[in-house]
C-alpha cells in the first residue's frame, strides 16, 4: 500500500496548488480526480468556459467596439454554438495538458478514481474495473460544488439546464429565462443577450449581485435592460414546467410561474440558483468530519476541517446590572444557574490532518480565492509560515458585460459601519483611452477616507475592469492614499487613467468639506 | 490690456494641465493656441491618431483573435484608409470637445493665435486678420515639437513623409520604407505591417527602442520579422529620392540608399528621426531665454527656463595633494591662479517667472510625463507643494504590436550598477487568460533584487501591457517586494496572474542561489 505526505482530493484550483505547495515543499503528493477530466469546474463546466464562450461572443459579434464603430457593425452574422464552443474546448485542452504537466514536473501522482476515507489515514480509490487503497498523513479535501438541482425543476438538459450544460447545448436558442441573478445566473444572461438570445432573469431580491456596490449595481441594470434583458427584481418562481406551445406545433416550452402570478415563456431556461457540495460519498463519517444540508465543510482559520462535538450546557455569563440570577462570587459577575431546560450544546473541533479548501467550504467560492485556500493549507500542514494574508483585500470580477469588478468595501458598508468617506468618480467616456476604445459605459469609483485620504474601496464596471482593481488593490494593501494617484505618472492612453480622474474627483470634493 | 496671473502657451498636455492647476489655485489664467485646433500633437499627429489607428487596424484586421481563431480568420478583407481614419478623428473630436469643456468650466480663457515675447512680462498674439497685447505674471511654454525634416529628404507629404502627414494618406500603400527605430517609427511599422503593408525599418543603432531590456527588445524585434516586417539595424541612409518604377510605368518609388551600398525601394517612406523644437518664433531673446539648436529649452528641477550667462573663468579648486598651484591660505585647499588661455565659461540661471514643459524640454517627451511636468511647474510658480515625485518610476508605453511597457530599471542597467538581481518570467500562454485571449506572445519580467525581494523593474510585452505596469508600479513606489504578488489574491482569469507566475518563477530561482 503506497504511503503519502499529502493526499489531495480533487483536481481543481484549491487542489491544484495544494499538491504543487506540497511537491515544493519537498513533500510526497497523491491527487486524486474522480471525473475523467482534470481541473474540476473551473476548467470544464465554470470559469473558463463561460469566460471563454463570453470572449468569443464579444468578438464575434462586435459587441465590444460597437460604440466605436456604430451600433450596425457586426463581425457575424450568425454565430452558431460551434464557433462559442470551439474555442472554449481549444482553451480547456490546452489547460488540461498545463495541469498535468505541472504535477509532472512536480513529482505529484496523480490518481484517478472515486475517493473515500475508510479511516483518518486511510484511503479507497474506487474506479470501474479496479480499486486501490492509500494511506496518508495529511489530507486535503478540495471536490468543490455542482449546481443545485432541485427535484420540483424538471431538468432535461436541452430545454431545462443548469450552468453545468450550457455548454453541451447544440444551438443557440431564441430565447432563455434565467433563473437566479447571481454571478453565474447574470454571466450567462449577459453572454446570452450578447449572442442575440431574448433574456429573462428572474432574481428573488431586488438587485442582481447583492454584494455590489449599490451605485454600480444599478447602472450594471440599466445597460442589461438596455442590451434587452428583462429583469424580474424581488420575484420568486413558483413552478417550472414544460408546456406546449401556443402555436399547436410538437415544439414545447418552458414556463417559469412566479409568485406574483407572471407566467413566463421561453425556448430554454437555465437554473441558476445555489451550489451543492458533494461530500456525501467521501466517507467523512469514517474520520468524524461533519457536512452541512448542502453537503459543504466548516473550517478553522487554518482550513482544518472541523467535526461537531456534543458538549453539556454551559453555565452562561450575564453581562452586569441584569437582575436575572443570583450572585455568585465577588467578582463583580452575575450568572445564572442552569436551568432545567438546557439542552446539549455543540462545540466545533478540528480534525487537524484533514484540510479543506474551495468552493466547498462556502464563500467566496471564487477560483482565485480557492488557489489561495489550498496553497495555505498545505503551507499549514507542515509548519510554513505563510506571512499576512489580507482576506479583506481579494478583489471580486464578474465577467458579464460589461465587466464589473471589486475590491475592498462597498459605499453601504461604510455607510453602515460609520465610516466618513468621500465617492471619486471617472467615467471611460472622459478619458481618451475610453475613447479609443469606444467604451461608453466604463466607470471608476475610489471610495477616500475624508480624514486620512485612504482608499477604502475601488468598484470598476467597464473594460478591463477585473485587471485593472489589481492597481487599487496594490494601493490599498501597500497603505497608499488617493495622492498616489496624483503623485504618480501613469502611461497615456490607458484606462489606468481613470484612477487619476477619479483621486481629483473625490479630493476636489473633500477640499469643499 | 488683459492681465493675467499665468499665461500659458501651446494647448498639448503640459499647457492643458498647467492652465487648469493654474485655474485650480484661484489664479486668472489665459492659454494661447496658434494652430487652428486643441491639444497639439498628442491629440491631432501624435498620441491619439496613432494609437486611434492602432486599434482599428488590429480590430478591423482580426489581428486580436487570430492566436484563437486560426490564422485565416480576418474581420475585414480590405481595410480602406478612410476606415481607420474616420474612428480616430471620432475621437479626435470627441478630445477637442474635452479639452474646450475643461477650459470653460474652469474660466481658463483660451486665446488663438501665435504668442511671442515682447517683453519679460508681455505677449503679443498675432491672428491674421488681428493682434491683441496681454501682460501676465508667470509663463507656462508648451509648445511641444514637431518631426524634423532635413533638407536632404525630398518630403512631398505624399509618398516621402513624417508622422504628421500619416494620417492624410489617401490609401494604403503597397509597401513602406521606415527611417528611424525609435518609439514613432517602431509603433508606425507595426501598425502599416497589421494592415498588410510591406514594411523595411532601417535603424541607425543594433536594437529598435535602445532604452528597452534587450530581452524584450530581442523577443519584440522577432515578433516584427515574424509579422514580415524587414529590419536593417545598425544601417544608415544615405540618400533618399525619387525614382522612376522599373517598369517603366508612370509611377514613381522611393529608393533609400544605405552606406552599406544597399538600395531599398518601396511605394512610401516615413522619415521617423528626430524631433525639433518650434521656440524660434517665440520671441525668447526678449526675456533672455536661450533655445539649443534644435530649438529645445533647458529646465532646472522646476521647470524653470534657463538663461546662459557668460561669467569670467572661476579659479578652480583643486584637491588635496596636487602639486600645482600654490598654497593661498591656511585651510589647506590650493588653488591655481586663472592662467592666460583661461575662456570665458558659461553659467544657467533660471528666468523665474518663466517655466517649460512637455517635448520641449525633451526627454522622456512622452503625453503622460508632460502632463504632470505642467502640473508640477504651475505648482511650483504659485508656491504650492507637490509632495514626492518619483521621476524614476514613470511607465514608458510603447503602442506596437505587440505592446510593450515598462517600469524601473532595465537588466542591462541593474548589471552596469552592480546591483543583484533575479528575473522571473511569465509567458501569456502559461496562464488561462492568455490562452483565452489567443496572445501567443505575451510575457511579463520582473527583476526582483536577491537580498532584498524589492521590484527593480518590470517588463511586459503583450495585451494589456501599458495597463497592467501600472500594478507592478504601484507596488514598486509604495517599497512592496515580490512576496506581494504571492500573498495577494488576483482576480481570475486575468492576464495579472503573470505577475503570481514571474514572482513565483523569480523566488524560486533565488531559493537555489
Amino acid at each position: 500500500m503506497k504511503h503519502f505526505d499529502l493526499v489531495v482530493i480533487g483536481t481543481g484550483p484549491a487542489g491544484q496548488k495544494a499538491a504543487i505547495q506540497g511537491a515544493k515543499l519537498g513533500k510526497r503528493v497523491a491527487i486524486i480526480e474522480k471525473n475523467n477530466v482534470l481541473g474540476g469546474a473551473q476548467i470544464n463546466t465554470g470559469t473558463i468556459p463561460s469566460k471563454s464562450l463570453r470572449e468569443a461572443a464579444l468578438h464575434l459579434t462586435g459587441a465590444n467596439q460597437r460604440g466605436l464603430l456604430g451600433d450596425a457593425y457586426r463581425v457575424k452574422k450568425n454565430v452558431t454554438i460551434q464557433d462559442l464552443v470551439g474555442i472554449s474546448s481549444q482553451v480547456i485542452r490546452h489547460e488540461w495538458e498545463v495541469i498535468r504537466d505541472q504535477f509532472d514536473r512536480n513529482g505529484v501522482e496523480l490518481i484517478w478514481g472515486a475517493a473515500r476515507f475508510e479511516g483518518p489515514n486511510l484511503i479507497a480509490i474506487q474506479r470501474d474495473e479496479s480499486s486501490e487503497m492509500i494511506t496518508g498523513d495529511q489530507f486535503m479535501i478540495g471536490v468543490g460544488t455542482r449546481p443545485a438541482r432541485p427535484a420540483s425543476v424538471p431538468f432535461n438538459g436541452t430545454t431545462v439546464f443548469t450552468s453545468d450544460e450550457v455548454q453541451r447545448l447544440d444551438k443557440l436558442p431564441k430565447s432563455m429565462i434565467v433563473v437566479g441573478g447571481g454571478v453565474i445566473g447574470t454571466e450567462y444572461a449577459c453572454i446570452m443577450a450578447t449572442l442575440g438570445v431574448r433574456v429573462t432573469l428572474v432574481e428573488g431580491r431586488h438587485q442582481v449581485l447583492g454584494f455590489l456596490d449599490s451605485e454600480i449595481a444599478g447602472a450594471f441594470q440599466y445597460f442589461m435592460r438596455m442590451a434587452s434583458i428583462t429583469l424580474r427584481l424581488g420575484e420568486k418562481v413558483e413552478k417550472i414546467e414544460e408546456v406546449e406551445h401556443h402555436n399547436g406545433t410538437s415544439k414545447k416550452l418552458v414556463q417559469a410561474q412566479l409568485e406574483s402570478g407572471k407566467t413566463l415563456r421561453a425556448e430554454t431556461l437555465l437554473f441558476a440558483v445555489g451550489r451543492q457540495g458533494v461530500c456525501g460519498a467521501l466517507g467523512l463519517e469514517n474520520v468524524g468530519i461533519t457536512y452541512d444540508d448542502r453537503e459543504r465543510l466548516k473550517v478553522n482559520e487554518h482550513y482544518q476541517c472541523l467535526r461537531k462535538v456534543e458538549v453539556p450546557a454551559e453555565v452562561p455569563v450575564l453581562p452586569d446590572g441584569t437582575t436575572e440570577g443570583e450572585h455568585d462570587g465577588d467578582d463583580g459577575r452575575f450568572q445564572r444557574r442552569a436551568t432545567d431546560e438546557a439542552k446539549p450544546e455543540h462545540r466545533w473541533e478540528p480534525v487537524e490532518h484533514v484540510y479543506a479548501a474551495g468552493d466547498v467550504i462556502g464563500f467566496p467560492a471564487l477560483a482565485s480565492t480557492s488557489m489561495e485556500q489550498g496553497r495555505r493549507a498545505v503551507c499549514h500542514a507542515f509548519g510554513v509560515d505563510t506571512g499576512n494574508y489580507n482576506t479583506d483585500l481579494f478583489p471580486y470580477g464578474i465577467y458579464a458585460v460589461p465587466e464589473i469588478s471589486m475590491v475592498g468595501k462597498t459605499e453601504e458598508q461604510l455607510t453602515q459601519e460609520g465610516v466618513p468617506y468621500e465617492a471619486g468618480i471617472a467615467h471611460y467616456e472622459e478619458i481618451a483611452r475610453g475613447q479609443i476604445l469606444g467604451d461608453r459605459t466604463g466607470m471608476l469609483k475610489m471610495l477616500i477616507h475624508q480624514d486620512t485620504h485612504q482608499i477604502l474601496g475601488v468598484h470598476i464596471m467597464g473594460t478591463g475592469a477585473t485587471e485593472l482593481v489589481h492597481i487599487g488593490q496594490a494601493v490599498m494593501a501597500l497603505g497608499g492614499d488617493a495622492e498616489f494617484f496624483i503623485n504618480n505618472v501613469f502611461n497615456f492612453p490607458t484606462l489606468a487613467e481613470a484612477y487619476k480622474v477619479a483621486a481629483y474627483n473625490g479630493l476636489n470634493k473633500l477640499a469643499h468639506v
